[in-house]
C-alpha cells in the first residue's frame, strides 16, 4: 500500500473534468417546490469477477442506483433508498445475494443481510435465512419494528434473527416466502457442482484419483475464488441522513449455519449521522471474506477512520493497518475484502449561490481483491455511472431540504484512468496478499482505489 | 454515575485487608519445579436475582472458579481454563445458559455462546443452537479448528455458526448431542408458563380479562426481569495470556432464531494480549440485554477503555459514555447490562523478591442491573471468593513461567462494604435507568461496582 500512496502522489490524473449543473426545481402535487437530492454508491462485490460477468454487474449496479434515486426523488429517507438498491442487487441472478446466491455444503441457499440507519442508529440483521428472496427486506423490517419500542409484556424486540426463526418472523411480518428451488439459478447450481467436484478431488474421495494431482487442484482453487461477491450500498438523503446495507449468500460451500460479515454488526455495514463527537456522517458497506471482515470489524473501523480530515489517507491507513496488517489476521496468508465508503458534512457553497448551505458528499472505495464493481448516482443525475475496474474519486455538493425549495448543485468529479504502471513486480509492498495477474498487469485492487478527495 | 464517583472518593473503605502469601512450589512427575499461576473472574449474570437464587449462584461461581484454577494448575492456557469455567456455569440448572436456559416463544431452548483467545486473537461463536448441553464447547471447538488453517479446497473455516447447522457441526466434531427435554429444568419450564401467561394477559388473549389489569401487569413485568442471567468468565494464565467467554440462553420468550450479544463478536466477550499499541492485556465478558450490548459493542469498548492508566475511572466512563448515555441507546428507557473486566501487565515486584518479574492483575466489574453475582480465584488460592452483591476491588501479582520455577505471590485486596448510603432519591444522577428498590435502599448496581484499583 505504501507504494500506492507514492503512485497517487507522483502520477498526475490522466484526465480531469469539472462538471457543474443546476437542475430545475420540481413541483409536487400541492404545487409547492419539491426538493430532490441525495446520492447512492453501490457495489456488486469485491472478488474475482470474470469478464463475462462484468457486463451484468455493470447493469445491475446501474439499476440499483436508479432504484435508490427513484426513492430519494420521491422523498424517501436514506434507509428506504438503500433498501431499494439492495433489493435490485439481490434480484440479479449474477450476484451472490438473494436470488442466485452461492449454495452451501448441503446444496442449499442460506443468506445473510443487514442494514443500519445513521439517523436512529438502529440496526437490523438476518443470518442463515432460507426461502426469502430479499433478505434485506427482513433486516429492514427488523430495524423498523425495533424502532416501534417494546413488544407485549415488556419484551425487547430482536435486532438479529437467524435460520428458520428468521424465516418465520419474516413471513409473519408480510414478507413472502420463496421456494428454495426458485432461489437457485443455473449459474449457482453449476458452480455448486464444480465446487463439489473440487472438494472431492481435494479430499481424495474420488476413486482412482492421484493424490498429488488432488492437492495441486486444491491449491489452485483456494479461497473460493470468484465467490466473494457480496453486494451493498450506502446512501445519503436530501436531509443528510446516511444509511448502509449489505447482503450476501456467503462463501461457496460454506457449512450450513455459517454466518458471515453481512449479518454481523459493525462488520458488514455501518451508518452514523454526524453528532457531537463526529463532524462527518459516515456510511460503509463491505465485501470479501466474511471471517476476515468480522474479526477486523472493518465497516466500523473504516467509518471511524472517516472522521479524519483527509478521507483518502484515512481510508488507505485503515485498510493497511486495520485490515491488511491487522494483528487479528496475522495467521492468514491472504486477506480478502473491499469497502465502499461515503461521508458527508454540511458546508456553505461559494459558487454559484453564496450563503446557501449544502451537503458535501465524498465517496471512495478500496479493496484487496482483484476486482470490485462499483456504481454511483446522485438524485440529479440522469443515469448512474459504473466503474467496474477504474480508479475513481468523487466530491459533490447538494442543498439540503432545510434551505427551502431552492437548490443548486455543483459537481466536481476527478477521474483517473486505470493506468497499470509499475507492474514489473506484480505485487505491491506491504500487502503481499495478491497474486500477479496472468497478463502481467498490476493487481487491480492496488491502483489507488482509495482516492484523494481534497 | 457522577455521584457514584463522588461517593467512592468521599467514603473511606469500610474495611481494608492486606493479604500476602507465598505458596509452596509444587513438583511435577519428572521432579522439576512446576509453576502454578493465573487468575479467573466469573459472573453468573447481571440481572434481578432473587435471594433464593443467590445461594445457588454463589455455589456455581465457586465451582466455576475451581474448575478454571484446576486447569491453570495443570498448565492449561487461558482459553482452556475459561472454557472449563463456562462448562460449570452452563451445567448449573439455575443459570440462564446451557442446561436450564430460558425457553423461547415456542417453548424451546436456543443458546448463544462465544469465546475469544487473547493470544491468537481468534474467536468462535455459536448462536441459536439447540440440543447441545455446553454451547461454549462448540464455540471453543470452532476457535480451535479455525487455528488449524484452511479446509479442503482452500475453504476458510467458519468462526460463527448458528441453528441446526451449528448443532450438526458440533456433533460431527465429537460434541455429544443432548435431548431437548433434558435441557429444560423444572425452574425454566415453570418460568415459561408464567411468562406465557403474562404475555397472554398483556396481549388480551385471555378471555374475560380486564384490559386495564392486563396493561398494568405488563408494565410490572417489563424487560423480562430476572431473565438476564447470562454467564461468563475471564482468565489470565501463568504466561500472561488472557481469554474471555460468555454463554446465554437469551431473553425469556425471545423469538426463535434471536441472537443476543453472547454470540456476537465484540459484544459478548473480548480478549486481547498486550501488543505494540496496547500496554495491557485485557479480557471482558458482558451480561444483560443482548440488543443493548450488541448495539454498543460493550465488551470491545470496555477492553479499549482498559488501556487507560486508571482502570477504575476508565470503566466508569466507558459504562457511562459508551453504554448508559450511548447515542446508540437514546430511544431506550432502561439500559441493562453488566461487565466483568480483567487487565494485566508485566511488572517488577518490589517485595518480597526484588527483580523478579511478575504479572499485575487488576479486575473489576460494573452493572446497571440490580445485581450481578461475581466470583474470583487465583491459582494460589485454596478456594474462590464470591461476592454476589458487595463492592469489591482487587489487585495482585503472580510470577510468570519465564521466571523459572521460582514464584512469589503478593496479594492486596481492598474490600469495601455494601453501604447503602444516599438512598433518599432512590436513583443516581446520570443513569435514570434503575427503579428504586422496594426496601428503599439505593440500587445495588450504583454503589461503585467499578472500583478504584490504584
Amino acid at each position: 500500500m505504501e507504494s500506492l500512496i507514492s503512485y497517487a502522489e507522483e502520477q498526475p490524473p490522466s484526465s480531469l473534468m469539472t462538471n457543474s449543473s443546476s437542475l430545475k426545481q420540481e413541483s409536487n402535487e400541492s404545487g409547492s417546490p419539491k426538493c430532490v437530492g441525495g446520492f447512492v454508491l453501490v457495489h456488486a462485490g469485491a472478488g474475482y469477477h470474470s469478464e463475462s460477468k462484468a457486463k451484468e454487474y455493470k447493469h445491475v449496479c446501474k439499476r440499483a442506483c436508479q432504484r435508490a434515486v427513484d426513492q430519494l426523488r420521491a422523498g424517501a429517507l436514506a434507509v428506504e433508498a438503500v433498501t431499494a438498491a439492495l433489493v435490485e442487487l439481490e434480484d440479479s441472478p449474477f450476484t451472490n445475494a438473494g436470488l442466485g446466491s452461492n449454495l452451501n455444503l448441503s446444496g442449499e441457499i442460506e443468506c445473510d443481510a443487514s442494514i443500519m440507519d445513521g439517523k436512529s442508529l438502529h440496526f437490523g440483521a438476518v443470518g442463515s435465512i432460507s426461502g426469502i428472496k430479499n433478505p434485506v427486506l427482513v433486516a429492514n423490517c427488523l430495524l423498523n419494528e425495533a424502532q416501534k419500542g417494546k413488544l407485549s409484556a415488556g419484551r425487547i424486540p430482536p435486532c438479529f434473527l437467524v435460520g428458520p426463526g428468521a424465516h418465520d418472523w419474516a413471513v409473519s411480518h408480510g414478507i413472502p416466502p420463496c421456494p428454495s428451488e426458485k432461489m437457485a439459478t443455473r449459474f449457482s447450481l453449476s458452480a455448486y457442482k464444480r465446487n463439489k467436484r473440487k472438494m472431492e478431488l481435494a479430499e481424495g474421495t474420488v476413486p482412482g484419483q492421484n493424490r498429488t494431482k488432488k492437492r495441486r487442484q486444491s491449491s489452485e482453487n483456494g479461497n473460493g475464488s470468484g465467490c466473494l461477491d457480496t453486494v451493498g450500498a450506502v446512501v445519503v438523503d436530501l436531509e443528510g441522513n446516511v444509511a448502509a446495507a449489505v447482503s450476501s449468500g456467503g462463501l461457496a460451500m460454506k457449512h450450513p449455519g455459517r454466518i458471515g460479515q453481512a449479518a454481523h454488526y459493525g462488520c458488514g455495514c455501518w451508518a452514523e449521522n454526524s453528532g457531537n463527537m463526529n463532524p462527518y456522517s459516515t456510511a460503509v458497506s463491505t465485501s470479501g471474506c466474511g471471517e476476515h471482515l468480522i474479526r477486523t470489524m472493518l465497516a466500523r473501523e473504516c467509518a471511524a477512520a472517516m472522521q479524519s480530515e483527509d478521507a483518502h489517507q484515512a481510508l488507505l491507513e485503515a485498510m493497511q493497518n486495520k485490515f491488511i496488517s491487522s494483528p487479528f489476521l496475522t495467521s492468514e496468508d491472504r486477506v480478502l475484502g473491499g469497502v465502499i465508503v461515503l461521508r458527508c458534512c454540511r458546508c456553505v457553497e461559494a459558487q454559484p449561490s453564496p450563503n446557501i448551505q449544502g451537503i458535501l458528499v465524498e465517496f471512495l472505495w478500496s479493496h484487496t481483491t482483484e476486482s470490485m464493481c462499483v456504481g454511483y448516482m446522485s438524485a440529479q443525475d440522469s443515469k448512474a455511472k459504473v466503474l467496474p475496474y477504474a480508479v475513481h474519486e468523487g466530491r459533490f455538493i447538494f442543498t439540503p431540504r432545510s434551505s427551502g425549495g431552492e437548490r443548486n448543485i455543483s459537481c466536481l468529479f476527478l477521474h483517473r484512468g486505470q493506468d497499470a504502471t509499475d507492474a514489473s513486480s506484480g505485487k505491491t509492498s506491504g500487502t503481499d496478499c495478491l497474486p500477479p495477474r496472468s497478463d502481467g498487469a498490476a493487481p487491480e485492487g492496488q491502483q489507488g482505489f482509495s482516492v484523494m478527495l481534497k
